[in-house]
């Protein structure tokens, strides 16, 4: 154990945020620990947005879902995967990109690009003593999001980070078992699924049980199938292909 | 500045490992750091599979386009995006989930949450000392991968890490300029691009300069607009329908 995976080991989301800002400085180092992330090829598909705008902060906070710790935070990051620039290049160098660019293949690239980055942002902030919350509730109303940011083709908004000084305690939330996720050389029986779903429902029921002095003691199948009852965000197959994502 | 935040911007990719393998408590440790990753909704839609079987790590580094890591490592990971623990969840509860998990939206969301996953993985492995590398050419032949892991519907094999002791020593990669990644409050002009393309051309031609002793001296945009002037992974939208990824 070190203080960096003492670090990931407390991660949980704040949703409360002290007015504080992030100094320019603050940001920076963030944005270059995004950068230095992996990317595949060398590529870079993505870009980050940061909002300091505060009519644009509450108007981003709106469309998420009125999730208000996205119009108060310390500094809203919002992360894109983005092939515009690789559009550029390709005028530049004379070479036809577009039906690479609109591959099925490169929308994986530019999805995993941007979390690989957007990952290493939040661990660099949660080690400098802030707080982080995703926002995938932007995509509620992505076509919004997006003219709001004016995002040309082939970039596209694919969630939000708050980060900001933590103005309440948040609890770490248990994980999935580890023999639920983490299997050997090859996908395991449905039993074993079974048993690991079983002992999570206990933790998972406890967890919320105790968190709510008894109020509430939600399985997490439960849970999660309830939010998988019905189709959210059905715009999201058209937006992207819209957008010039996995258009084949 | 912190040690977490050094061990990021210090990041590059290791490609020779010595034989020293992981030990049981090491991939534990680093899969806990894993599935702290923040999820969509408590969805933890992911899977990992490490990789023991020689045998199996042989043949995955051939389907990877024969890059003898893949084979020769500490320890491979492959990390998959998964939904079919959600289904059997589904059935467990009495709850239709094929429609929602079947979606576009959620295809984004497994992604993600596969990356957000690999890249605590990643971390924790460099801050104990590991070298990593990222494995997307296992999507090269990923019907072939998904079927020498047994994968079921709704799981999708995206890429593998090697992570082992560094047989070699590799120097960080210069990334875009922070003011070609990064913007605020909405997106820029071609011009800002244009400009800091050129600039980012001649630090990436000086670094491969350096680095061949003059005989590579390759702008960024050169290299990418050429990978990006074909169509790679072809096979990729149909595979993905296949296993029940974005159908709608």
């Amino acid at each position: 154990m070190n203080s960096m995976i003492e670090t990931i080991l407390a991660h949980r989301s704040v949703r409360k945020f002290t007015p504080e800002k992030l100094s320019e400085k603050t940001i920076e180092t963030l944005v270059e620990a995004a950068q230095m992330a992996s990317t595949s090829s060398y590529i870079q598909a993505y870009s980050i947005i940061g909002i300091k705008e505060q009519s644009k902060k509450n108007k981003l906070a709106e469309l998420a879902g009125n999730q208000p710790y996205v119009a108060e935070n310390g500094h809203l990051f919002i992360f894109c995967a983005d092939f515009h620039r690789h559009n550029i290049a390709g005028k530049q160098e004379g070479t036809e990109v577009i039906p690479a660019i609109e591959s099925t293949e490169k929308m994986i690239v530019g999805i995993t690009d941007a979390s690989l980055a957007a990952q290493n942002c939040a661990l660099a902030a949660e080690s400098l003593g802030y707080g982080i919350c995703y926002i995938g509730g932007l995509r509620n109303n992505i076509k919004t999001v997006s003219e709001l940011l004016e995002l040309p083709d082939h970039v596209i908004p694919l969630f939000g980070l708050c980060v900001g000084v933590p103005a309440a305690q948040t609890e770490t939330k248990p994980r999935l078992p580890l023999e639920g996720v983490y299997f050997e050389d090859k996908y395991p029986d449905d039993s074993q699924h079974i048993a690991q779903l079983e002992k999570y429902n206990s933790i998972v029921s406890e967890y919320y049980n105790k968190r709510t002095a008894g109020n509430r003691n939600q399985r997490w199948t439960e849970q999660i199938t309830g939010m998988l009852s019905s189709v959210k965000r059905a715009h999201m197959k058209q937006f992207l292909q819209e957008k010039g994502y996995g258009r084949h």
